[in-house]
């Protein structure tokens, strides 16, 4: 019995009807033994969807691509210290796309930590890397409130991972109380000021670039922006990478800032000043030698309209407002790109993704370096959302199309665009849209080889060698993404060229189940 | 250029050439962007063997299994602090089996963290949580120096898991400086009065358990310990998990601390008098409402011979010589045992490995509740190597499996005995095993569940239901185990029973090429 007398509940219980009550319905999982006592109150209170997940960074990935199109956060389940750091990436990947994720992470009985049993490891370090909110219930009276103050703090623009460690004895404790939902101020008040130096500097200078990040690529935000540029003649892109992108008719063919530092540099050269909505400054992915780390001009002047956690719809339409700049039409669609033909290329597969993908389709994007172009042959495509590798951690291209699958409950297409290295992260993802009948078409890129790092190894100044090889090579021996996705009760064919890639798309979309194509490009 | 001024190499050449000078000659790797100086270094420097992981937990796990066998460290590559949190899992296990790892830890240029792109994050405090020594080289002048005293740090008894963090600034610049070897006085001294307060001990009581881990679970050790037990009539035990126990003929037959706490109260309860070399007491593996966290007698006496930082050899044979033990004759071993038949048991399993294990195999026992009972039925076996999960995060068992093939330089037959669940975690190992044609022979235990949890489940006091079901249960959609192996190049059947099991393992044997049989239990 808890010190704080007997509610009828314990920890647990108190745990799940406070997420229940919270508006927290969704559970990726991967439980272990200190876990047993939340998942037997799973089992006893009806409400929560539970998904597992066979490795943590599936089930965090998961996660991250369910917020991103539920726009609500989902929690996570995982066992100890080392259940969490499994699924570290993904997290990091999810706190740089600002999305909402509430960690319970089963530890170790308070009084049993000092112990040092064998699964015993620094939880609360592990989850400070990657969390903006991390707290441990040191008792079951307190589980409640505490998650009630997760999702309230993974709620708050953008979004933010949290972590709530929950000691086995909190959790099997008589005592625990429901907490009730905490209302969110969600976005932090904008400056007035903000939007007055962003209007000045759109009157006065015709060498203006809008960026938008975050929230702003969504579809209002876009259409805000466009109003902007065009009262103004500046230019509009946007960030490298972007949680989810509202792209495709109705949405605003917009290109992104490049990922090379010299071609972004090139495109980026001629503005002199530029607004940030929601983003940061535009900065190279990796440093190199002799060249600099920001993307744009040197000299230029940045200019914070909105950050992260401010609305940049508001912040947008009070710049439109201020500008006063009309209601405009939107630019003039071209025609929908036709199915490529013959050996797949970069833009073909782009091009044939634009040709059938159904309308609101959900692109998982995790093409890597073969991906680079996929924006320009895709603007004339049916409504679509874009979800990229937003943290540069691979692996999360499978794990988010499927947690993005079970936001939209069934009813979107969701098509994965994935590198075969990053692939081999967290295959064990198909398993799970096989349980959960998914209705995910993957498309695997497969050319065998970390192509990105063969490409950096030659900008080191020279050809790999053997050794090097040894390490970019994945072609020995080859994968049979075939095999393997039967082998987790996913469907697959293979195929090697676009008009094949093409009918092996069309025939998935008939069925609401999970498919896979191993492209050989 | 650095400003230490030319030497002729940049730092990454000077970490090769530090390293081999060190004596680590294994690289096991899955670089990235970041690492590409270092990559192109090794290419350029004949003499590491560099071996390919197809993920980081896989990587780590291959170093901690090289280890366990080499007794020398092995370094990792692993790329920015998602990379390392990857391979977190496995440094956990390493960390408990005293494992010697030496990570390089590729990171953002050090002008370039500040800019906080995409990949940053924080990789110190990610090495932190599993590493005895961490530190980041702030310039090429300083990587040899500090990857001298990685490797240093690594070989302190009983071996360390050390991270180098590389900046790529200091991977490319000029002014590497190569450091030497720095040698190691592995041992902390032992205190004499710890030998006389054991003899003390052993003379005065009859109700001693002499416990051994880590190192002294080694021959060597184990030997002395039986002469001690034989002149005193003490009890020898093995603590629960350990990094790598020499067993089979030629060695004792001791058994190891029960997991479960009860039945390890009922077994040690008749000790009062507890020495410990080498191991810490033992504690349950997790705390159960009502349970202690001890697995001995309240109130027994436990005392430290020799701690992890000492030799247990030493401590023992002076403890020996102290008791004035006389040299014995090992006890008469058993038959050994034969093929079973039928369906396949834990027991039968056991009985049929025993029977059939070439000389000096090694075991990567990952059988989680499956193969709580395997001792017993291998003690009559021929010498062999026992490598334990030794930190309980699930997911070592591949891994360590391929990083022993690779110690023991393909001259000895590795058994992998595996739950199916916990190899879905590190799957992509049979791809490393097929790439370096390894002979690893692996068994998946395939119960297609989380049997350990529907156990604990249980143990909770309730069958589990449907939601509880869905997290549990592996079954739907069944793992099909022999297309996952073939699919990364390896070859595979399904069995069901344990003749059919023995005949393809005998038949493995015969090939230097790895084979997986899944085993339906």
């Amino acid at each position: 019995m808890s010190a704080s007398g007997s509610t009828g509940m314990n920890g647990a219980e108190s745990l799940v009807r406070t997420l229940l009550g919270s508006g927290v319905n969704t559970c990726f999982a991967n439980p272990g033994t200190s876990e047993m006592h939340f998942v037997a109150a799973l089992d006893q209170i009806p409400g929560m969807r539970c998904v597992l997940g066979l490795q943590e960074n599936i089930v965090t990935g998961m996660a991250d691509g369910y917020f991103r199109i539920a726009g609500n956060p989902a929690c996570t389940l995982l066992h100890c210290g080392p259940g969490l750091a499994n699924g570290l990436a993904n997290l990091h990947n999810a706190r740089r796309a600002g999305s909402a994720i509430v960690n319970i992470v089963g530890d170790q009985a308070t009084y049993h930590r000092p112990f040092d049993a064998p699964l015993t490891a620094d939880t609360d370090g592990l989850a400070r890397t990657v969390s903006s909110w991390v707290r441990t219930s040191a008792r079951a009276a307190d589980v409640g409130r505490d998650a009630a103050a997760a999702v309230h703090a993974a709620r708050i623009a953008p979004g933010n991972v949290t972590t709530l460690i929950l000691p086995s004895d909190s959790s099997w404790e008589e005592g625990g109380i429901v907490a009730d939902c905490l209302q969110v101020n969600r976005y932090a008040a904008l400056d007035p000021h903000d939007v007055d130096t962003a209007a000045d500097m759109l009157r006065r200078h015709s060498d203006v670039l809008i960026l938008l990040g975050g929230q702003a690529v969504l579809e209002t935000s876009q259409r805000l922006a466009w109003r902007i540029a065009r009262a103004t003649g500046a230019s509009v892109m946007l960030d490298w990478v972007n949680g989810r992108v509202e792209r495709g008719l109705g949405r605003l063919p917009f290109d992104r800032v490049p990922y090379s530092i010299d071609v972004a540099r090139k495109a980026l050269d001629r503005y002199k000043h530029i607004i940030l909505v929601n983003c940061k400054a535009p900065v190279s992915f990796f440093a190199y030698p002799g060249k600099p780390s920001t993307q744009y001009a040197a000299g230029a002047q940045v200019h914070v309209l909105s950050r992260a956690t401010q609305n940049s719809e508001e912040a947008l339409a009070a710049l439109a407002e201020a500008l006063k700049a009309p209601e405009v039409e939107l630019p003039q669609s071209g025609p929908r790109p036709e199915i490529a033909n013959g050996k797949p290329t970069p833009e073909g597969l782009a091009r044939t993704v634009a040709a059938v993908m159904p309308d609101q389709a959900i692109i998982s994007d995790e093409s890597v370096s073969f991906g680079r172009g996929f924006y320009a042959q895709t603007f004339n495509a049916p409504p679509h959302d874009w979800l990229h590798l937003t943290g540069g951690a691979i692996g999360d291209g499978l794990p988010v199309a499927t947690g993005a699958a079970i936001a939209a409950g069934g009813e979107r297409r969701v098509i994965g665009l994935q590198a075969d290295g990053s692939a081999m992260y967290s295959l064990q993802s198909l398993w799970t849209q096989a349980r959960e009948r998914l209705p995910v078409t993957t498309i695997i890129l497969s050319n065998k080889k970390y192509n990105i790092l063969i490409g950096e190894y030659e900008g080191v100044g020279a050809v790999p060698g053997e050794t090097a090889m040894n390490m970019l090579d994945l072609g020995n021996p080859c994968l049979d993404w075939v095999k393997l996705a039967q082998g987790m009760g996913v469907d697959a064919a293979k195929v090697d060229t676009m008009e094949g890639c093409a009918a092996l798309m069309t025939q998935s979309f008939t069925k609401r189940d999970p498919f896979l194509i191993e492209l050989l490009i």
